[in-house]
């Protein structure tokens, strides 16, 4: 069985869209943000207090973008995991597009998630006299700077990859969600936001955030994320 | 034939050091630092001016723990690549120790390099009025507490997964590297400080320190680090 622990719209929710994507059954485990100061408890779980952790029998995982190669590759033939899916998302080592698939994978967090998180953390999160709207600003442009290497891609063609929708379809995904929620979508050149609706417009997409919706209600926790909250981080 | 756009000590040194590791035949091209600022011409190389890239074919990538894998993966069987090495630094996706793999290569780039890009920039590289003691501080604590992870997996075992040496010590090693560079090696626990001992009394660690001092030196680059000169970022 695999359990998610998860914050409400955090980078969590990538392996939260892709476990609906695959429609693998999981527990889904709900944290107010953030988790290190408001869920001590959670530390048992994940020393570092971060989200995602994702557990499946003896392993656990704590970074969003490798678990979704993790999910990913886990239906594939020879590899233990849920019949039926069979690495739909997943680009396997043997295969021409591998090399791109692995690139943006990471491209989605460590070039296009990190920034946005001092966006966040120096204009909005931190407070009043810890606020440094230079670094907010600084960061913001990086974060679009960078972008233009999805908007190259993506201008083009349907999916980053493969020419299918895989997992790193889901990793960069969701930094254009995190960019929505700060506010930066308006400066989204129009394939960048073409390729946006088209991933709201999945069903898995859609299933992740009702889960998510639900799941708070349930456990008691806010449905709102932190981003809208204000909480700080 | 792979070539590998690099400069001293920076983020691509990672690819440099699997080349190495590997024995993979390569060609080295050395760039000032910043390349966006000193090297424009490479902007037709990578339109976003960060290294590494790698060309393999009509294949570039750009995301130095994403090659890691990649040229780990590319010997093994079914994949191509050079005979001999076969894959003795991937862990393949049906390996239990799979998912702690990915999740340390990710974990390596994400969660303890780009943080103390920060402590860089803002401590070292900015103009004296742009800088952000702040910033800079608050990521080196940040850098610090993930390193914890690091610590109490290295205290009871020599490498990080797989029992042996993977392309996922290579991730974490660089930026244990990194923080040496800053002056963060003092705060290294014991168990980091002889693991990052052990890193670089590797073969493959040494002759890539050699390979970028010496391409440096024959291809007109200071052979110091952006870190030691202290250029602008």
């Amino acid at each position: 069985m695999l359990t998610l622990y998860h914050c409400v719209s955090a980078r969590s929710f990538r392996p939260l869209w892709m476990l609906e994507e695959l429609r693998l059954p999981y527990e889904l485990r709900m944290l107010p943000f953030p988790p290190r100061a408001a869920a001590r408890d959670y530390l048992a779980v994940n020393p570092l207090g971060t989200v995602p952790a994702l557990l499946d029998g003896g392993l656990r995982m704590t970074e969003s973008a490798a678990i979704c190669q993790y999910l990913a590759a886990r239906g594939t033939p020879g590899v233990r995991g849920a019949p039926g899916t069979h690495g739909a998302l997943d680009v396997a080592a043997g295969d021409p597009a591998f090399g791109e698939y692995l690139n943006w994978l990471h491209f989605g967090e460590a070039s296009l998630t990190f920034p946005q998180t001092l966006v966040l953390r120096y204009g909005r999160f931190e407070p009043e006299e810890r606020r440094q709207p230079q670094v907010a600003e600084d960061y913001r442009r990086w974060f679009l700077a960078r972008l233009r290497g999805v908007d190259a891609v993506v201008a083009r063609q349907e999916h980053l990859c493969a020419q299918r929708f895989t997992a790193a379809d889901v990793s960069v995904g969701y930094a254009l969600m995190l960019a929505e929620l700060i506010g930066l979508e308006p400066e989204f050149s129009e394939p960048v936001r073409a390729y946006w609706q088209r991933l709201q417009q999945r069903e898995g997409y859609r299933r992740a955030m009702d889960a998510q919706e639900r799941a708070a209600i349930e456990q008691g926790v806010s449905p709102l994320p932190a981003t809208v909250t204000g909480t700080q981080a």
